[in-house]
């Protein structure tokens, strides 16, 4: 399916305040509300609820149980998706055991190290193996996505590497600009930048406007 | 200064990338090279650097190390911003030691915790304080941003926690959407929807189209 990058982010989001809801024992859900959740307005709700043909009734909202499946239908791979992170810091710890908490079902297979007391061993429950037996470790395994923790200067041949391997999608947590080519997606979490934004606007004398661009 | 959230966030990249050019013996540099370390346009890069009112000139481009100090002046603090960071589990020790690296000149003075174990104990070099104590805490040691890793269903507790204790910025990492003051500026970081982002455009199938919103 052809979809923007933006509308995919929202309907994760839709999806997951969904499930809280059907948790909570709620059948039906007005796009007003649902908008609220999200904290974007009720129109931009219906237009992509409408992209992705599922209708409601001005009356009765959205069936939470059905949009939730026509949901899962859209995002759930038919075939499961293989991860493998590669930086074994305290980050790429981190990142490991949180993802297997809340991600169960998107599996990191391995990880990729160079320490040698990394490597060889099982850390958090994944093997890890030596980077230089990445490519051929990612093409046997079929990896699609990978995940980047390693410091800024090494980040960009551990992508050259990943798409040596054959991985569509990377998850880059280097404070860096990754080229790739354009068939390899590539989103970016800039955990310093955020920090840096917040320290801007929560001093008292910065005053945020709305953006233009 | 009234300045945009995204303004911000590309002088806080843009400042990065000329450290680096400045790091490398770089002394003045075009809009078209700064736009393509940060993948934008040079327009772009152009009507930001005016809104900052720092200009170069056309044949010679950019001043790096005064572009450089520009944004320092209008990014550093004159007084040091103080820290707290809410939730001592894998993510949040992450965070500490990573923030502890990458940015030292930001400290975090404290973290919070409910876990018997970690209260009262000094952890990755910060100490940890029981939750209840967090709000008189913050108040006293005038703590301008709080950084939240706990869980979705305890977040929204803890961002209360957060402003009745005066701080103005948080960095949430919690999955959810936090409800503040329109005074509290509030950056999320959500791994977990940028985990499933990139596992829907690594499917082959899954073509993205340029956003509309």
């Amino acid at each position: 399916m052809a979809i923007s990058v933006p509308v995919i982010r929202r309907l994760i989001e839709y999806r997951r305040h969904l499930r809280m809801r059907l948790a909570a024992g709620t059948g039906r859900i007005y796009s007003h509300e649902l908008a609220a959740l999200a904290a974007i307005t009720a129109a931009l709700v219906r237009r992509d609820l409408m992209t992705i043909g599922f209708t409601g009734s001005p009356a009765r909202g959205y069936d939470v149980k059905g949009l939730i499946e026509r949901i899962d239908k859209l995002l759930n791979p038919a075939s499961p998706t293989t991860l493998a992170l590669v930086g074994l810091g305290a980050l790429g710890r981190a990142i490991l055991k949180y993802f297997g908490r809340v991600h169960p079902e998107l599996p990191i297979v391995a990880a990729f190290d160079v320490a040698p007391e990394k490597v060889g061993r099982v850390i958090d429950g994944c093997q890890c193996h030596h980077i230089c037996d990445a490519e051929s470790w990612l093409r046997a395994q079929q990896v699609a996505v990978g995940i980047v923790t390693v410091p800024a200067e090494a980040a960009q041949g551990v992508a050259d590497l990943l798409v040596r391997g054959g991985v569509r999608g990377i998850l880059n947590f280097a404070p860096v600009r990754l080229r790739v080519p354009p068939r390899v997606f590539v989103e970016d979490v800039d955990i310093a930048v955020s920090l840096e934004k917040v320290v801007f606007f929560a001093r008292p004398e910065n005053e945020r406007v709305e953006a233009m661009a």
